[in-house]
């Protein structure tokens, strides 16, 4: 038992006998269960909760929440672990809410193209259910996240620049708060006037104001038709200009990804392909046959203009999914690059008219600190991925890759970003967000205290409050 | 002076003073300008507020809501006065702020997409401004609304079902709070996972969290081509099931409208056009010349299989000038079918698949209680409009109105929709707010008193809490 609490008794040998009780053998304090649920996809070690609890349905998550809140115990929720700043952490021990079994898709509506279902479905379950529907959810981070820990850290993708993020596809949500009442923020309807916008509090809160236990999502017909093309440049200028001119022409481009050198080189060796190694975009187009050829051709006359090399679109499948294979690789093309080296996986969003700006800024002080970092980007969105790869065993290269990191966000923020474009704030990014939003935050621990009175939600996550992180980590 | 408080002295005659002296020549209290400021579109009657105060810029803001809020004293946002719902009357007294002279256009980013605004820009304002940009601004209520209000509202218009509505297109908010404190809700970045969304949380708030003074919004660039479209229907239920089977397909229609009988015969006596009087469909598309013809025939061929006369398109500018003006004319022209009768606008938006359903059974329920009202319809959305020509004269004739009205509320939430797609909760709604969201807005009732801890803004709207409205109007 190692909570660090102010203000309440916490998970003790009492505490966890009711909670065994309660819960019988989806309860564990299993040292594995505890270490494995302490731990999520990012750099951050391990900090294991007291216990862990496996829940089946909204009723057993309000049972918990008002148990933990009548002895001031801190709640985790846990989807698939796949955050990336340390979400799951527990920082002030506490219990593990485990909702993986919450995992069914209730309802698919087809003419309303929307479907409801539980936190614990992932992204891939759900689109592996719509797969003979000819519907599909496009939202797509790396990882097969769940879509509970999607909402929560209002996670996005590839696909955002046509379909949205978290924010633009969730309808509404059942959440169960931390005294244990059950709400519903939303409904079905498209639109709604009718009053405060819950369903985007809870979207992006990370856990802190409640656990979501259903979710009501929107779904897109599978398009017609889709084509993918790949196009190389001389300058990152050339090839963000060519973006920017594709979005004002109102081109409804599904995808487009921007690859530096670094990562077209990595991506070369790990995949055995043969892109030249410059700054380079992988597109995709959706719509009717006619659409997505106007598309490309587009695009190509827009790249010729900006010092794009050869323009190579298809809409031949197998070629389409050697791309996108190939860019989903992106990671693992990575982590080849330096074998003993560790992945930091970051991420910054700024005004599109800066992103070329912060990406040379960036990748120079890289090169100044001897720093192996390949850049992708969620170009369309001004969104884009630093990835370091970092021997921990060395105190000064951690030190350095720490340095440019924060003068990256700073960076990003100075130019009218934002520290984060999808990763979420976690307990990594608590310094920066106070750095960007100010005053604002001070607004959010407002609403913290007001929701979650005893702050047993994801304590030390999001915001500093009166219950500090006791076991920050370096 | 007749405000009726609980908690606070109020707007006494030593506090207005101090007003006038702090804020001269735009400090008003004559009874025009206090008749003209409790008052907005809708059939609610004036309720004035003790003064109007004309604000000029976030500065004066924040003084007059630090003053308010230590008399507890009612603060009232005013933009243009468009609302529907009675967001702007003084159910309790107080002070309304005008911010119709914060009208400037700060700053357009072409490249990113986005511009700043002052809250009181109208939506007129901010396209004529764009006009030689290349670029529109495309959410579009039926009035000239200001920015800041269809913020506060979450209003939408015709091109939601493409361009999304006030809460997909607001990036970012400068907000004053009623302690006077100012924030920044969001960045110009197009999306971010950093903190707690309080740029959606303030969106649709109507004033009850504080006062807007700056707003960011998404642009979009002027589609190279446009088509119109009309097509009547034999049923309500065929002109439903084209748009979902339209929408299914991924057509990335612009607008459809959807008209009753009623609202077309109204149509055809005001503005002289001879459109069949049955269920029928105003459609837009944009996009590419190649893409808009597809886009057309694509619609045409749905609405072909569900009982669709004539689709008539066209990409001839003053022919389409001439659709849209008919449409949005409807207004004026419901007003002509009864002359005697007071126009009562009130909306639900439902899922689509329950649309025609909802539309039906609203009809007949009219029908049986001999109440002339024509229904159009957001039908992308599944969001419609009921046009009410009530004599208010004859207190049997507003009764079955208002049953009538109640009942198609409460269909709507049976239905899975909501009880407003895009007109707000005001006071006008209070009831049928409690009977969609249930719990949830006991959570309304928490932020809000974590925020506006005396009460001060816009009391009575939204929710009801403390302080009780003491002035309803029948």
């Amino acid at each position: 038992m190692n909570r660090h609490f102010d203000t309440a008794p916490g998970a003790d040998e009492a505490f966890l006998a009711r909670l065994e009780g309660r819960f019988g053998e989806r309860y564990s304090a299993s040292s594995a269960m505890r270490e494995r649920f302490g731990k999520d996809e990012s750099y951050h070690p391990s900090i294991p909760p007291d216990a862990v609890v496996t829940v089946r349905d909204t009723a057993d998550v309000s049972a918990l929440l008002a148990l933990c809140n009548e002895h001031r115990v801190p709640v985790i929720p846990y989807g698939a672990g796949t955050s990336l700043e340390g979400s799951v952490s527990a920082l002030h021990g506490g219990v593990a809410v485990n909702l993986q079994e919450m995992n069914r898709v209730l309802d698919v509506h087809h003419e309303d193209l929307d479907v409801v279902v539980q936190p614990g479905v992932t992204r891939r379950q759900l689109n592996d259910h719509l797969r003979d529907s000819g519907l599909f959810f496009p939202v797509d981070p790396g990882a097969d996240a769940s879509l509970g820990g999607m909402v929560s850290t209002r996670a996005s993708g590839t696909n955002a620049v046509r379909y949205g993020t978290m924010r633009e596809n969730v309808l509404s949500l059942e959440v169960v708060l931390p005294d244990g009442r059950v709400i519903r923020t939303g409904t079905r309807a498209r639109k709604s006037a009718a009053g405060y916008d819950l369903s985007h509090l809870f979207c992006g809160s990370e856990g802190t104001l409640g656990v979501i236990t259903e979710i009501t999502l929107r779904l897109y017909g599978v398009p017609e038709a889709m084509s993918s093309a790949v196009c190389n440049f001389e300058s990152l200028q050339g090839a963000v200009q060519t973006v920017i001119e594709t979005i004002q022409l109102g081109v409804p481009v599904a995808r487009i990804e921007l690859l530096d050198p670094v990562q077209i080189d990595a991506i070369n060796r790990y995949s055995k392909t043969d892109y030249p190694v410059e700054p380079t975009l992988f597109l995709e187009f959706h719509g009717s046959e006619a659409s997505v050829k106007e598309q490309a051709e587009t695009v190509a006359a827009l790249a010729g203009e900006h010092g794009g090399g050869k323009f190579a679109w298809t809409t031949n499948t197998e070629e389409r999914n050697r791309l996108w294979r190939a860019r989903h690789d992106a990671a693992y093309a990575c982590k080849a690059l330096r074998p003993g080296g560790q992945i930091w996986a970051t991420d910054v969003c700024v005004p599109i008219s800066r992103l070329a700006d912060c990406m040379d800024q960036t990748r120079e002080d890289l090169d100044a600190n001897g720093l192996v970092a390949p850049i992708v980007g969620h170009v369309g969105d001004g969104n884009f991925h630093l990835v370091l790869l970092v021997d921990h065993e060395k105190p000064d290269e951690v030190e350095r890759a720490q340095s440019v990191h924060e003068r990256m966000v700073h960076r990003a923020i100075d130019m009218g970003g934002t520290c984060t474009g999808e990763h979420g704030i976690g307990y990594g990014k608590l310094d920066f967000l106070e750095r960007e939003k100010g005053a604002a935050v001070d607004v959010m621990r407002q609403v913290k205290q007001a929701i979650d009175p005893n702050g047993i939600m994801n304590p030390g996550k999001v915001m500093r409050g009166r219950v500090e992180p006791s076991r920050t980590t370096p």
